[in-house]
Formats: C-alpha cells, structure tokens, sequence
C-alpha cells in the first residue's frame, strides 16, 4: 500500500473520490462541451485546462484528447501514458506550493457539472459468475438439490448484453412493456413488467484492444483492463422468463442498464486485492492464475420509495466472485474473440452467503415469497414505479477509500 | 417493378449488380484510403470522385461524407438523400449522353479494389426465425414430437451477438479452440472445435436511430431499415453444446461472422417483395403487418474442399423466414429498446423444407448422421480445414437481377 496522501483540495470525510483515487469521467458544465475530468472530492479536475496551463507537457499526448465525448482515445493512448497522467495529477494536488493551488480554472464543482457516459461502450458482456447468486436462481427455478448447472464451475458463463441501452447514473428508467405469458395462461399478452428489478453488479472496462483470433491469458488480463464501474443490470423477470429459452436473456434486459460516471483504474484499486474463493474442481490450464485476484469493495443497495426515506437492501463485496476478471477475459478470448477499447465486461448479480447481502430483488424477496417491509410501512417484492435504486461502492483499507460513488435512477411508469 | 433500365456500362448477364440494383459499400485502391462507392456491373462507382465532378451539387450533402471507412454518417442522412442520391447515380449511368461515359476517373474494376466491412457495427442481433430450421434443431436436440418451444410462434425468438469480430467477405476463419464437454467424459477440454460449422443467414442493416423509451412499429419498421447483406453467422457446435444452458450462445459463435461487402438497399430489394407463410397462432396486435414483407431471394451455399471443385450445398430462399424484418424490429424495440445506424440484425439460419435447402452441416448431415459426399468423394459431417464456404443470393423477376454478390472465407487450421 502506498503511504497515504493529503491533498490541498478540501476532501470530506469518507469521499470516495481521495487522493488516493482520481478516477476519470466526462463532464460538462452548463452547456458547455463534453470534456475529461477527474474527481477529487467534491470537485473535478478540468484536464485539458490542466493541460493548457502546461502540466503535461512532459506527457506524449495531444491536449485536443481532453475534449471529446468519450473516454476511448485517452484510454487508447495506453497505461504508460495514462498512469502517468493520474500519477502526474496526483502528485499535483498533493504538492502543497503547486501553483495550481491559486489557479481557480481547474477545479469545478461536482455539483455543477453533468456527468456523462464515460464511454463508447462496443460490445457489452455480462458474466453470471457470483457462485451465491447462480445457486440462488437455481434453486427457484430449477432444482434446489442440482442448483448449479454441469458447466457453472467449468467456465464463467456469460452472454452478449445490448450497448446501445447502458446509461450513465441519473437517467431515469420507464418502466419496458414485453410479451409475458401470465400464471395459468396458455398465449402471452404485451404488458408492462410486474416484475421489475435491479441488478447489482460491477464491470470492467477494455482499456487495450486484441486482434480477431488473439487470446488473452490470465496473467496478461490486468493490462487489457483500464479500470472499473458500477453496474445496474435491469431486468424483467416476467419479460425475461417467456423469452429466455433456449437463446438467453433479450429483452428482459435490453430496455436498459446504468453505470457510474467515474471510472476508477486498476491501479488505484490494486492496493485492495484480495484472494478469491477456492475453485474446486481445479479450472482447465487456461483458466488457472496466480496471485490476488479479486478486489475487496464494498458493495450496498438503497431503494427509496416515492414517499419515504432510503432502505439499505443489501450489502455485498465484490470479493464474493468466483470468476476473477482475469478468468473471465481468458475465457472470453480463449476462443479468438476479439476485444476493444470501451467494451464492457459486467460481472453478474453479485450475491453474498447472507440473505441480506443477495444482489437482487428477486433473492431478497425470494421470488415474490418473502416480500420485504420498508420503512414506511410499504412492502415490496419487486421495484414499483418512483422507486429510486441507488447502488455505492467503495474499498477501505488502512484508513484510505477509494470509491465508485454511485449509480441511481428512479423507475418511471409506462406512458401509453 | 420498374421498367427495365439499361446503361452505357457493360454489365455481365447474371451481374448481381444491375442498373436496377446499385447497393453501397466501402473500397480502396491499392494503399489508398477507404472511400464509399456503388456497384455497377464489374465496376465500382466513386462517390467522391462524381461529386467532385458536380453531379451532386443539388444534393443536401457535404462530399466528405464519401471519404469515410464506413457508412453510417452517409446513410445517417436520411432516406430521402440517400435516395436521391442513389437515383442520380441510376440516372448517370443509364444515360447514354452523360458526360461520365467519357470520364476515366468514375469507375474503377471491381477485380482492382478492396472491399472492407460496410459498416461500423454498434450492436449485433441474431434472430432464429426460420421455422424449418427451429423445429430441425428442435428434432435433432429437444423432444421430435415437440420440436418447437412453446415461445416459438409467439415472438421472434432471438440473442444478443458479438459485433466486434463481424468481418468483411474473404477473410479468412482461424479454427477456434473452445471448452468442450467431449461425449461420454464427466470434465471438459479445451481444444480446437471438431463440429465447426456455418449458418446461412441474411442480415439487415439500421438505417435510423431511436432513443431509449422508443418502439418500432411494425408499419414503420422500413423507414429504420438501409438495407441488407448476406451473413455467415460461423458456429462451433460443440463449444455452443457445453456453454449454452441457461444464458445461450456465446464463445461458439463469437469467434468470427462474415458478411457481404455490398448492401443492397431495400428500396432495390422492393419489387422482390411477397407474401409471408400464414402465421397460426395469430401473433399479438404489436407483431401484426399488413401487406407483403417477405422477399423472393435466391440463396446459395457452396463448399470447395481443398483439393476439389465447389459443391453446391444448399439452395434456400428467404421467403421461407416465418417472422418478417418488421416483426423482428417491432419486437426488438417493443421494451423500448434503442437502435443505432450499422446495427445489424440477423435473421438466423435459413432453412427450406426439403433437405437440399437447409442452411447449416448441422442439418444437412443431421448432427452427423448423414455425412455429405463431395464431388471428390470425401465427406463432410462438419466444416475441414481449408475448406472455402461461399453463400450468394439474388432476387430474379421479369429479367431483372438484383443480388448480393457473395460472402466467402477459408477455414484455416489452429496454429499453436
């Protein structure tokens, strides 16, 4: 772990956004452009205004790289230039007679800027790789005593997921209408989800792209990484249940999915790496890989109703991962597929051992049989309109955090 | 139809690219860059090269937009410039007074450039809508008296594809290696497929965007569509075997598809248009049309062994698709699902009713029961190394031919 910091930027207590961070995002102010920015606190660092006043002169990069929409080109550049450009930043708020300490055109208050989608996201994955989380749908579904299916500790199953739909935190959700084939039904009908949930997940985002017919192996995976999010994978579980057999999830999840803003690196999160769950039966050659491989991060889920206060759903880590990052790119590449700057690898609903740390409604309220009590009195087995998930993440260790912030958004109800 | 055009360039009989035809597509010429053209004949029509000359001056477009390595800003413009422009270009060569008859710069032979994929991919869907090839899967794996699932005839079953490994005609396919369950073992392997596989398939092409919230109607689904292209959907059947359940197809379909570098737009394809197979039981009022949305086109297969002549495999045709484009797109976006220009959208492997018809090995040898002789005398059950897959479709009527060219490729050993 590296000594802790102190930066001459006020940083509240319990930030997520320390020194020790400096995740990058797309901001605007106003109406003013999308540009490149990094959080510290409750500010964020303008980088092509950084740039202008000369900063990273010494860095191989073209200032014009600030100002785009997405993060892919800087992310292109490659980690040598991008670790030293956070390093640089770093050293900058941390230098107590660093002149930019005087200079008020590069800090801007978070709560004036819009954040945007921090990427062009290219093809979108998702992983079903949390053992808790696997075990608990089979046992709803399928058999309680065979609740794993023969390949789950084989691979880390996975699917395509539909880009286009991701958000970024903030942007509301309508709630989707689909084909549904209700109870005791024999045809379906087309209407609005009853069974409206969210997803707690996390993903990882492509920072170094491969050649169709390439692999990645475990111990290179890290390098193809440029950093991480939090992710609601939304899903309709009426929708989804006709639909998914045999080809899989589609619209019971495409009508949307949200993410943080910030992208926090690989590298501010390796001083929280942890060793992950024993893998038994022994994975194939390809899938084996040595050292820390899953990351200690807090995980929790609110959920406010429209009249009321926010209730702690859940709380789960990401540590709980039976499929690590690696593995899971391995896997995805092992056969030739190729990979790009801006993809995102999600990593599944993220459950823990108790019922209080599953990462869905449909676990916390175990198919609709175990309905949750909210403070005010309401109940729930799956979301209602106005409702608000707000889902946070955050590593600490040694006193220092480093943090996701949040992705929200609140369901709206279908306008016909 | 129209009535028959003709024009100043000499046109092969059997040219896929007739002057009623004119798809677009993106080529260079030796090591210069990639620009846009249209088909004629043998040739290719330089875009940028016609508007230099003026010819487009009256279009509301900057000629720019004919420098480009893909498409989409060309067809975001809009139908009714796209149209236009496209005939003007009919116009210029069917004009046996144009000044272009005279002009060396315009065309350029087909056999001189290089053709690159049409299109940047946002996201790939991949239907499953040919209901002779459902219910062969179905007989083959599932239940023979049951051989379709009980969704089937209600919706447009279809999954989410991998985009970034979608490829341009002629490049060639590495064997993929993959998790494989081999038969009678307890414990998987990772080696190089031994059931690999094509699919003849057809795909079509976004031609306007939506927004998240957004549905498609089926009566609206052709204003959102360019055009199409044939597709070889590559799969490798005993890798999708072992991945498959519950999430669906992933690593034995994500290591390659290939596509035809010409996309025939729908306005060419429109007096091919025909009546659909009845649709019992009746679909939901969301999934009705009214008029003819299936079209009349010829579809090929053909397979030439290393050492050997090509094979013809299969004959098909597209009008045999139960669910039309425009069911597939109003299903689509009926959970509000956002499309994006370059998205593709597949049709899924396309099969007729009589065996020579079929369009994968899978159900031309039966799942390896039948095995194929080839004009050499040796058999395939699945695809060989070397072997060379070429599919072509065409649509014929009164004379006039409007096709697709070919989507060809190689299958090349793994390489270690």
């Amino acid at each position: 772990m590296d000594k802790r910091l102190t930066s001459w930027v006020e940083i509240p207590n319990n930030s997520d956004f320390s020194i020790h961070n400096l995740p990058f995002g797309i901001f605007s102010v106003g109406s003013g452009a999308k540009k490149l920015g990094i959080a510290i606190g409750d500010q964020v660092v303008d980088l092509y205004a950084v740039a202008n006043l000369g900063y990273f002169d010494d860095i191989d990069l073209d200032k014009q790289v600030f100002l785009s929409d997405q993060l892919n080109d800087f992310i292109s550049l490659g980690k040598p230039v991008t670790n030293t450009l956070r390093l640089k930043v770093q050293d900058l708020l941390s230098d107590d007679t660093s002149p930019l300490k005087e200079d008020n055109r590069v800090l801007v208050p978070q709560s004036e800027v819009e954040m945007h989608l921090p990427v062009r996201i290219g093809d979108y994955t998702d992983f079903y790789s949390s053992i808790e989380h696997a075990t608990n749908v089979g046992k709803m579904f399928r058999d309680p005593e065979n609740a794993l299916l023969p390949n789950w500790k084989h691979l880390p199953v996975g699917y395509h997921g539909r880009a286009s739909s991701i958000m970024v935190s903030g942007r509301n959700i309508v709630r989707p209408k689909g084909q549904i084939l209700p109870p005791d039904a024999d045809t379906p009908v087309y209407r609005p989800s009853s069974r409206l949930d969210f997803e707690l997940e996390m993903g990882f985002i492509i920072g170094k792209k491969t050649q169709v017919g390439e692999s990645i192996t475990t111990s290179d995976a890290e390098n193809h990484i440029f950093g991480k999010v939090l992710f609601n994978d939304w899903s309709a579980r009426d929708i989804q249940k006709w639909e998914y057999v045999p080809l899989g999830p589609f619209l019971g999840k495409s009508f949307a999915s949200s993410i943080s803003p910030w992208v926090v690196t690989l590298e501010a999160l390796e001083p929280f790496k942890v060793a992950g769950p024993e893998q038994d039966p022994e994975v194939l050659p390809y899938l084996n890989y040595y050292g820390a491989k899953n990351y200690d991060i807090n995980l929790e889920v609110g959920l406010r109703p429209r009249h009321g206060e926010e209730n702690m759903l859940s709380r789960s880590n990401f540590k709980y991962m039976y499929w690590n990052m690696a593995q899971q790119l391995a896997h995805h590449t092992c056969n030739g597929c190729n990979v790009n700057v801006g993809d995102i690898l999600a990593s599944g609903t993220i459950s823990g051992k108790n019922p209080n740390s599953y990462g869905s409604m449909l676990e916390l309220a175990w198919g609709g049989k175990k309905p949750i009590t909210l403070s005010n009195g309401e109940k729930r087995t799956f979301l209602e309109d106005y409702d608000t998930v707000t889902m946070r993440g955050y590593c600490l260790k040694n006193g220092i955090r480093v943090g996701f912030g949040e992705v929200k958004a609140q369901i709206l109800p279908v306008v016909d």
